[in-house]
C-alpha cells in the first residue's frame, strides 16, 4: 500500500488538528503536529519551539527518588536515541534555560491504587519545558507525553511551544494477558510493560492458569507448575522482577487464578481439588470443560488459603483476581456428594454453590489482605459491595452492577483476540454518554481493560495482536469522552505505533520476518504486496475452520498478518476521496491505477514463492483473488474517469466476484472489499434499453 | 536489489552442488540442493527423499539423557514450526519406519572439555533417517545438519536421501563477545547461543571486562559492579543461566578478566589493585589506557586468589581467559616503587614484569583448577606449556608459538568489528595448506575465534555485527580445508542467513527497524533502495572519521546497516555475468538497467525522508550519489549494447566520480564501486584521432 500513503497522510494531517479542543487550530506554522496518543484532556499551543541542542538536560526542582530519576533516565535515553544529541543526565545543569523542569510534589503511593494520582501538567515554551505532577506516577504519564511531542523538521529536533493539562478519564486502564493457553516469555511481558507505560495504561491483568498450563511457581504446592505447565512457568523471581518492572512504569500487576473453573491444569499434580476422581492431563483443546473444584470439601479451602497466602506476598497488589467465569456445572450436577452439600446448604443450583464458593474465598483474600475481582459470573445476590466486576458481557452488565452498587470493569469491546479493527474498539464507551446512571452510579465504573486471551497466539506474534490496536483502547479510557474522530485516531496510531517499535516492540517487524519463514528466502517483495491487503479471519472464524488446539503450529500465512493492518483504512479513505469526483480527483485515480497493477503485477512472483512452499500454498487461491480485485479496481476507474456507465452485467458480476473474495479462505481476509464495492457501485448503471 | 536476486540464485543454484566432494554431483532430480553450512566432511548423495509426514517422530535407541531429549525437542519444534506437521515427540512409535533414529553411545565428557567427540553420522534413505554419534554433543551436530537438509516442494516437506559423515577440523571454534565496551543482555547472549549451536560453533568466549566496565558479579567483592559498569551487569544466577543453556547446546563457556591493564572499571570500586592512588572513573573513551593493576602488591594476588575461587566455581570450563593485552607499561615505568621492585626481582623490562604477574596469575588458577588461555601478549619465554595462546596478531604468531610447544587459536583475520565482507574471513585458514609446521606443531593450533568488539556495536545491532558473517568463519573451523569456493559459500550463506533469522536473530529485521526509527515513518521504500547498496565503513575508518565512545548515541544510518549486504556480492555476480558478454547476455542487461532505474528513481523520495529527520540527512550526499551511479550504469549498459564506444573523456569523468563515491563519507560506504568501474571499462574506448 505504500504508493498511496504519502498523499493520504499528508491531506490527514492537515485537517488533524486537535480534535477534541476548543482552543485555536494549531498553526502548521509553529511546527504543532499533534501526534498524541492518548490525547491529553486539555492542550493549547503557543507559537514557537524548545529546540533541543546538547545541553537540554532534565532538572528535578522538587522531590525526588530512584523511581523518578529512573523514569527520567528512560526518558532521556529514548530522546538521546531519537536525536543523536550527547544530553547529559544531570540534576544540577547551570541553568534550567533550555531544559527540562520536573516539579513533583512527593512520591505518591507506597503501593499503586485505583486512587493514585496521575495527573500532569506540562508547558513547553522556546525557553524551557516544565512538568509539574503531585506523584512519582503523573510525572511519568507527562514524560510520556513528552515523548510524543518531540519532532523534527530540516533544522532539527524540537518541542513544539504547548501547554497541557491532563488527567485519565477512568482510574482502571488494563491490559489482560492470558498466559495460561500459551505461555509468554518474560521479556515479552517486559516489552509489553513498555508499550502499556508508552500510552498510559495502568493495569497488567496477568491471567496466570488454565484448564491449558498453570503458570506461576508455587512452593507451597510445586506440583502445580511441575505437573501442570509442560515446564513453561513463570518463577517467583521473575514474578518479581515483572511486578517491580512494571512498578518502575506506574503499573500495577493484578494477578488472576481463575477459579472455580478453568482449574484443569491445577488438577494434574492435585487431583483432591477436583469435584471428580481423576486422574487428569492438561488439556490440549481450547474451549469450556466440566473440570472444577470440589467446594464442598474443606480441603479445597485449606488448599487455597496457603495458596493465596503465597500469592498475596508475592504480588503487592490490593486486588487478586479469581477469575469465577465459564463454570458449566456438569460436575456438581453428576456428583451425588456434591449435591446433597447443596441440599443440606439450602443452594438451589450451582450458581449458587459457586456463589457459596466466592464467600469462602472472599473470606480467605480478606484475610490476606486482598480485595476481590472477578468476571461477570461472580455477580450475583449477596456479593459483597467491595468486589470489583470485571465485565465480558457488555455495559449492561456494567451499569446494572453499577445500579447495585458495585464498582465494575468493561472487557467487552476490548477482546484483541477477535482480530477487530482498532475503530471497533474505540468506538466502545465504558461510560457512554446517555449512560441512564446516576453521577454516583457512574462513578462506580472505573474504566476498562483490553483482553489478549491466546489461543491461537504464540510468542512469535503477541506484539502484532497487541499492538497498536491496544493504544486505541488507551486512549479511550484515558481521554475524554469527546474524543471520538476515527480518522484523526488512525493518522496518530501510525505514528504511535512506530514509537511503540522504537521502544522494542516487533509487532511491525515480526510480519516480514514470518514471511521470510514461510517463504523461504528474502526476496519476499510480491508477497507483501499481497499480505499488505490481507489480515487474519476473525478469532470465531478460525476457530469454526481450523479448530486449533495448544498443539497446533501457527506457522501459516494467518500467523504472519497483523489484524487491521494500515492498508484497511488508508485504502478506503484513498477511495472515499477518489469518489467524491472522480473526474477531477486524478491524483487518487492514479495511486489507485498503481496499486491496482501492483496487485496484478505480484501473482506470478507470489506463485513462485508458493511452489516451494507448501504451507504458503495454502493460501494459493488469495493470490489469484489479488489478480482479479486488481483488474476489477481497474476497470472501475476507468469507467469512471471516461464517465461511461458500465456494460450490462458488469456490476452484478464484480460484486459477485468481490463477495466470493469477502469469504474467509486460507484463513485470511482482505482488507479492501468494501472500498472496491464502493467503486463498483460509483460506476453508472447502463441505459435502461 | 530485489530485481537481480532470483536470476542470480537460480543461475547459482544449479552451479553450485557439492564443493568438496569427489562423490557424483547432486542430482537436481532428486531434489537434493546442498545448503549445509558448514560443510559436512563427507557428503554422498543417493536417489530419493525421505517424505515429511505427521508420523514422523524421532526415537533414541540406545544411551538418551534430558540433554539429548532437550536437543530432539528443539529440534523437533523447529521442523513442526517450519513444516506445520502436528509431529509428535515419541520415543516409542510403533515402527522406525519414516522417522528418525537417533543412535548414541554415551553421554560425553561431564564437562565438555576440547577432546570432546563431536563427530556425527547422518543417513538419510526414503524410508528411515538415521544419525549416530558417540556422544550427545555430536547427536547435536547431528541435529543440525538435520535442520539444514529439510526442503520444500510443491509436493511437501522432505528429507533429501544422504549419507554424511562429518566431524570438526578444529576442535575449538569459538565466538568471542565484548560486553565490556557495550553491555549486551543475557537475551541477546541466548540467542546467539542459539546462532553458534545452529553453525556447529562450541566456544562462546565471553570478555566480561574492560576499562569501560565490569559485568560480572561478584559477591566477595561487589564494588565491581557497584561502581563499576553503570549497573550493567550479569547476576551469577544469570551467568549459571548462560552457562546452563551454552551446555543445552553443546557449546563450552569461557569467560575472560582482562589483567593487568584494561582494568579500569576494576579500580573504581577497588583502587588499590592499582598502580596509581586513583581515584579511578569508569573510562568513556576507547583505546589503550595508563591504569594497570599493581604486579608488587601481596594484596593484588590475595584480592585476585579470592575472586578467581569465586569465579572458578561459577565458571565450569577447564579454561579461564585472563587477557593479557595491550599493557603499555606507562604507569609501570612511571612508579618508582614499582621499578624498585623490578630491579629487586632482576625483571629487566615491563614485558617481564608482566611475565612475573601472568607466572603468579598461574598459581593461582591452577590452585582454583584452571587452565589459562591469554591473548599473543602473554606468550614469552618461561611460559608453561599449558597455557593457551589466542593470537590477534596472525598466523606467523600462532605458528611461532606451536614451534615452542604451545597450543593456541587465531583471532587475526576474524574481527567481526573491522565490517569486513564474510569472504575475507572466510579465506583466513588457521592452518594454511603450506605452514611450515610438521604434524605435532600443527596438532597444536587448535582452532580459532571469531572476535565482536562492541566499541561500535548496542544490544540493538550486534546480531547484524555477527550474522550471518560469523557463519561463513564456522564453516572454516569445522570443514575441510578444501572447501574454499567463495560463491558457492556465499550462496549457501543466503539460506543460512534466513535459518538464524528462524532461530529469533533480529540480524535481517533490525535494519527496517531502524530505518523506520530514523525516518520517522513506516513508509521507507526508497530508503531500502540506498540502504541496500550500503554497508558501514570500517572500524578504523569510523574510528577517525567519529571517534565515538562510550556515551555515543549510535543511532545513524550506518548502525542501521548491515557490513557485507546480499547487495555486495550478488550484483558483483550479476556485472561479472553480463560482462562476459554485454551483446547476447540480455537478461542480465534488462536487469541491471532496472536496478539503475530504481536507484534513480529514489532519490526524491530518500530527500523527502531527510527533510524531517536530521539525522538521515547526515547522508544526504549518499542519496545524490545513489543517481549518479545509476546514471553511470545507465550509460555504460547503453554504451555495451550498442557496442559503440564511449565519448571522448567519458570514461575518465565516470571513473573520477565512481572514485568520490567510493570514499568514506557519512560514515557508509557503496557496496557496488567495484562493479560499476568493471562497467565502465568494460565500454570501449573512443577511436583514437
Amino acid at each position: 500500500m505504500h504508493r498511496m500513503v504519502a498523499m493520504v497522510l499528508a491531506s490527514s494531517a492537515i485537517a488533524a488538528g486537535s480534535p477534541n479542543q476548543p482552543a485555536p487550530a494549531p498553526s502548521p506554522a509553529a511546527g504543532f503536529i499533534n501526534t498524541l496518543m492518548p490525547q491529553p484532556s486539555h492542550l493549547s499551543t503557543q507559537e514557537g519551539r524548545l529546540i533541543l541542542s546538547p545541553s537540554f538536560a532534565a532538572i528535578t526542582d522538587h522531590y525526588r527518588d530512584a523511581r523518578l530519576d529512573a523514569a527520567i533516565a528512560r526518558s532521556l535515553d529514548r530522546i538521546k536515541r531519537k536525536t543523536g544529541l550527547p544530553i547529559s543526565i544531570s540534576n544540577s545543569p547551570a541553568s534550567a534555560s533550555g531544559s527540562l523542569v520536573v516539579s513533583v510534589d512527593g512520591p505518591g503511593e507506597l503501593i499503586q491504587s485505583i486512587d493514585e494520582d496521575e495527573s500532569y501538567s506540562l508547558d513547553v515554551s522556546p525557553s524551557v519545558a516544565r512538568l509539574h505532577a503531585a506523584t512519582v506516577v503523573g510525572a511519568m504519564r507527562g514524560l510520556e507525553t513528552l515523548q510524543q511531542l518531540v519532532q523534527a523538521d530540516a533544522t532539527g529536533y524540537f518541542l513544539p511551544a504547548v501547554s497541557i493539562r491532563d488527567t485519565p478519564r477512568f482510574r482502571w486502564r488494563g491490559l489482560m494477558i492470558d498466559c495460561g493457553r500459551h505461555f509468554m516469555p518474560v521479556e515479552t511481558i517486559k516489552r509489553t510493560l513498555d508499550g502499556m507505560a508508552a500510552v498510559k495504561l495502568n493495569v497488567f491483568h496477568w491471567h496466570l492458569s488454565e484448564d491449558q498450563g498453570f503458570r506461576m511457581e508455587s512452593r507451597a504446592f510445586p506440583r502445580l507448575t511441575a505437573l501442570g505447565s509442560d515446564g513453561l512457568f513463570y518463577s517467583q523471581e521473575q514474578a518479581r522482577e515483572i511486578v517491580a518492572c512494571a512498578h518502575e512504569r506506574g503499573i500495577r500487576v493484578v494477578p488472576e487464578f481463575d477459579m472455580p473453573g478453568h482449574t484443569t491444569a491445577w488438577f494434574v499434580g492435585y487431583p483432591d481439588l477436583a469435584s471428580t476422581p481423576g486422574p487428569f492431563n492438561i488439556e490440549r483443546e481450547f474451549g469450556v470443560f466440566d473440570p472444577v473444584m470440589d467446594p464442598t470439601r474443606e480441603s479445597t479451602y485449606k488448599f487455597l488459603d496457603t495458596f493465596i497466602g503465597e500469592m498475596a506476598a508475592l504480588f503487592p497488589d490490593r486486588f487478586l483476581h479469581i477469575g469465577g467465569d465459564e463454570n458449566n456445572g456438569v460436575e456438581w450436577k453428576a456428583n451425588p456428594r456434591i449435591q446433597a452439600f447443596m441440599r443440606e446448604h439450602n443452594l438451589q443450583d450451582t450458581a449458587a454453590l459457586q456463589n457459596y464458593f466466592n464467600q469462602r474465598l472472599l473470606k480467605i483474600l480478606e484475610k490476606h489482605g486482598k480485595h476481590m475481582i472477578g468476571w461477570d459470573e461472580v455477580l450475583i445476590p449477596d456479593l459483597p459491595r467491595d468486589v470489583i466486576v470485571q465485565s465480558w458481557r457488555g455495559f449492561d452488565s456494567l451499569a446494572a452492577g453499577a445500579k447495585n452498587g458495585y464498582r465494575s470493569i468493561l472487557s467487552a469491546g476490548y477482546y484483541l483476540n477477535h482480530m477487530s479493527p482498532s475503530e471497533d474498539h474505540y468506538k466502545v464507551d465504558p461510560l457512554p454518554q446517555a449512560s441512564g446512571l446516576t453521577p454516583e452510579q457512574e462513578a462506580r465504573i472505573l474504566g476498562g481493560e483490553a483482553c489478549m486471551w491466546n489461543e491461537q497466539t504464540t510468542p512469535r506474534n503477541i506484539d502484532s495482536r497487541i499492538w497498536p490496536r491496544a493504544a486505541a483502547i488507551a486512549e479511550r479510557l484515558w481521554s475524554p469522552r469527546e474524543v471520538t474522530n476515527v480518522d484523526d485516531m488512525y493518522r496518530r496510531l501510525t505514528v504511535e505505533s512506530l514509537r511503540l517499535e522504537a521502544l522494542g516492540l516487533t509487532h511491525i517487524s515480526q510480519e516480514a520476518v514470518s514471511l521470510r519463514m514461510l517463504a523461504g528466502t528474502r526476496e519476499i517483495d510480491p508477497l507483501l504486496v499481497l499480505a499488505s491487503v490481507l489480515e487474519p479471519v476473525t478469532f470465531d472464524d478460525r476457530e469454526h475452520l481450523q479448530h486449533p488446539n495448544q498443539l497446533t503450529q501457527f506457522n501459516q500465512l494467518i500467523d504472519a498478518l497483523p489484524p487491521d493492518p494500515p492498508s484497511r483504512h488508508d485504502f478506503a479513505l484513498l477511495v472515499s476521496a477518489y469518489l467524491q469526483d472522480p473526474a477531477t480527483h486524478l491524483a487518487q485515480g492514479d495511486e489507485l491505477t498503481g496499486e491496482f497493477k501492483d496487485w496484478i503485477a505480484a501473482e506470478p512472483g507470489i506463485l513462485r514463492l508458493m511452489a516451494t512452499s507448501p504451507t504458503l500454498a495454502l493460501a494459493e487461491a488469495r493470490a489469484q483473488q489479488l489478480t482479479t480485485l486488481g483488474a476489477i479496481g481497474l476497470e472501475a476507474v476507468s469507467y469512471l474517469a471516461s464517465r461511461l456507465p458500465a456494460a450490462t452485467g458488469w456490476k452484478a458480476q464484480k460484486l459477485a466476484l468481490l463477495d466470493e473474495a469477502d469469504r474467509p479462505q486460507a484463513l485470511v481476509r482482505f482488507t479492501v472489499i468494501k472500498p472496491l464495492r464502493d467503486l463498483v457501485n460509483a460506476v453508472p448503471e447502463p441505459p435502461n434499453k
